[in-house]
């Protein structure tokens, strides 16, 4: 145990976003929920965490480097992470290298972990969620974890609560659990991300000079002042989820559209119930609904799902790639880019979707007629700069680890960041 | 009955805005509430309808204008009144004009009507309770009704629900009732406008572009899809008016604040809990509150109350002209007039408390600093052309019969508009 050793693992995992919302603990310190909340796992390779774990006896204190940037592993819930996991850290061998770590000796040896984000930390799309998921994860293969990837939930549970569904792909549950300790509230997953290939998703990352409330501040204040949450919790989202099992396991879209508005309205609409109240949407959010309530009332069947978190972009869930394509067409009148802005860094993620909508270039964008379902003039505005950009992307896979050694974060000589 | 005589009354009316809040019908025929609500009527002087109706033999056909534009009378809300109001008519004799109408000759007799609100219809601020309450109560003292103003009011509820409450100044609870025929559901006054004479309004009418839904569609939609609306009916309400009755009854400004800002949110909050979800508040209103929140907090306990209508704009409710100058003094730091606005046509209503404010020309507006309360740059935002114009005004008193031949609106001679 003198030597100069590093070993590493790193992980890719996934953000996930909620269709039937968890908002509210019941216990603050273990993350416990009021409610099971349904998630949808996004593509990887347009949202994901990768995390580069190491250990080595030079190490002389956990470290941590986010995005590049040193922080600190202080925190309560780093530090139950930290905790849960070497509690259960087996005895590693690497008969090649020469290592070999008895169990006890996690408790001494000191660890270095780098994650970086593919996507804005700021944007608000989930990265606690992500980047916890992928630290249990990462540090559960390097310790040779036994335990199985629910039970490795409930470690990235005390994370982030919502980091326990980006353990899986597909459609993912996160059951609320009723054991004190926390052991019973865990994710499964319900339904691969093969069950419903059909799926298409587009985040509008909207602009916002607003200085959002925290999830956790704001979801501690809902369950202090809020009137309306424990009906929520315990009348309406029980019924919800089951149905909207159903509606994923039969792929119905219809059902599957309606319950995510519903659920994501009801959401927010627990914010607006909290003193003082809590706004996570703006003007942007609600056009973004309306255009999405009109398109699918003229339709006669819903062709997308919105869906909205802790702030105001929406995540659009096309119901097919042609679906999409439309959506995107609606999306690009009422809010097309800035002058200064080119259609490549406007829509990103996976592009090929903007050749189905026949937009190859500004020029198509500026071309765009309102959509038919527009009858008023007024209701054909355009709002340059209201959305920063869109990310076109998919339901996609759980956690993996990336064996290619060029794609670590850390040297693996020094175990430092590259 | 053959002459050309032709008698009239003029009334003025009073508008309100609730506290706690109406929303939701059990009856849509009978305007019938699903909960009690509590409002505050308006000082007739800055918001009223004024409204003129007039009997004569020589009238082919009820007839009505309003604002001066003839208006149809077909509608069922309108017939509802007219009966009832019929129904209830008795004997009226003018000794000095020689007129003597039977109580049988009113279902034969034909009425024109004129009203005229002293604010723009448009602006969402209850324009429909002023006006049927006005229409109910200048009707019955032209008819000689005998029933008194609660019983009025139910006539009134028939016309436009909120209408019920106009019938009383001061602080007035609409009462829910439990008949089927709607009988007792009925305004009663809680105190007059003397009872709490501290009491300061500021209105933000709020620019909008948004087509907003009406509320009558609105509370059906509410009614039927949201799963938070009889929770709020049924559990909610009724323990929060008892507490409001009590604040009121005890000028207890940080109790009466509390609850109007929570049941203003509520209401707002199952708005956006319909399918499809109903926004009436904007990024605006959302600012207001947010100013309103902070200063609140800085203070230590509540200086004004908001309240937000079927719409943008906001009610702010001062405790007493000293918070309501220091209101007005952010509130015209934050949203100052547009460079083609002067103050005087900004600030209307009981301009005294803008000398109060310190604020007596646009240069004193610029020069304003930002409230000591905020202590990021980034929350000491301006928003020019947010608000159309604010409303100084107080609580008032109820309806009230015009005798000045003057303030008709209708020609003594004709009965036809001025």
């Amino acid at each position: 145990m003198g030597e100069k050793w590093v070993l590493m693992k790193t992980a890719q995992t996934p953000t996930n976003i909620a269709v039937i919302k968890y908002w509210g603990k019941r216990d603050e310190s273990l993350i416990l929920p009021v409610n099971d909340s349904i998630s949808v796992t996004l593509d990887p390779s347009h949202l994901c965490t990768t995390t580069t774990v190491a250990v080595s006896p030079a190490f002389h204190q956990d470290r941590m480097w986010l995005n590049g940037k040193e922080i600190s592993l202080s925190g309560g819930r780093y530090q139950n992470c930290l905790r849960e996991l070497r509690r259960r850290a087996c005895e590693v061998e690497d008969k090649e290298k020469g290592i070999k770590i008895e169990k006890k000796d996690w408790e001494k040896l000191h660890l270095h972990i780098a994650s970086y984000n593919n996507f804005p930390t700021a944007a608000g799309l989930a990265s606690s969620a992500a980047g916890f998921a992928c630290l249990v994860f990462a540090l559960a293969k390097l310790m040779n974890v036994k335990e199985d990837d629910s039970q490795l939930s409930a470690i990235a549970r005390q994370g982030s609560g919502s980091a326990c569904r980006s353990l899986f792909g597909g459609f993912v549950k996160w059951i609320m659990g009723k054991e004190e300790d926390g052991s019973d509230s865990v994710a499964v997953q319900l339904v691969d991300e093969k069950h419903w290939d059909d799926l298409f998703i587009v985040i509008a990352v909207v602009s916002s000079r607003q200085k959002e409330t925290s999830s956790t501040s704001g979801m501690r204040e809902t369950v202090q002042t809020s009137l309306l949450l424990q009906h929520r919790a315990k009348e309406v989202v029980p019924k919800r989820t089951l149905q909207m099992e159903e509606a994923i396991k039969h792929r119905d879209f219809a059902s599957f559209a309606q319950l995510t508005c519903a659920d994501s309205n009801q959401f927010h609409a627990v914010c607006l119930d909290t003193s003082p109240p809590i706004f996570y949407m703006n003007d942007t959010s609600h056009k973004i609904i309306s255009c999405v309530e009109k398109w699918n009332r003229s339709e006669g069947s819903p062709q997308v799902a919105y869906t909205f978190d802790a702030g105001p972009n929406a995540v659009l869930i096309a119901r097919n790639r042609k679906a999409a394509a439309q959506l995107l067409q609606r999306l690009l009148f009422h809010f097309p880019p800035n002058s200064d802005s080119d259609l490549d860094s406007y829509v990103i993620g996976d592009k090929s979707i903007l050749k189905d909508a026949g937009l190859e270039g500004l020029k198509d964008v500026e071309a765009l007629c309102p959509p038919p379902e527009i009858k008023e003039n007024a209701a054909a505005q355009k709002y340059p700069g209201d959305v920063s950009y869109f990310i076109c992307t998919r339901p996609g896979r759980g956690p993996v680890l990336l064996s290619q050694q060029d794609l670590a974060l850390l040297d693996p000589e020094t175990g430092l960041p590259k």
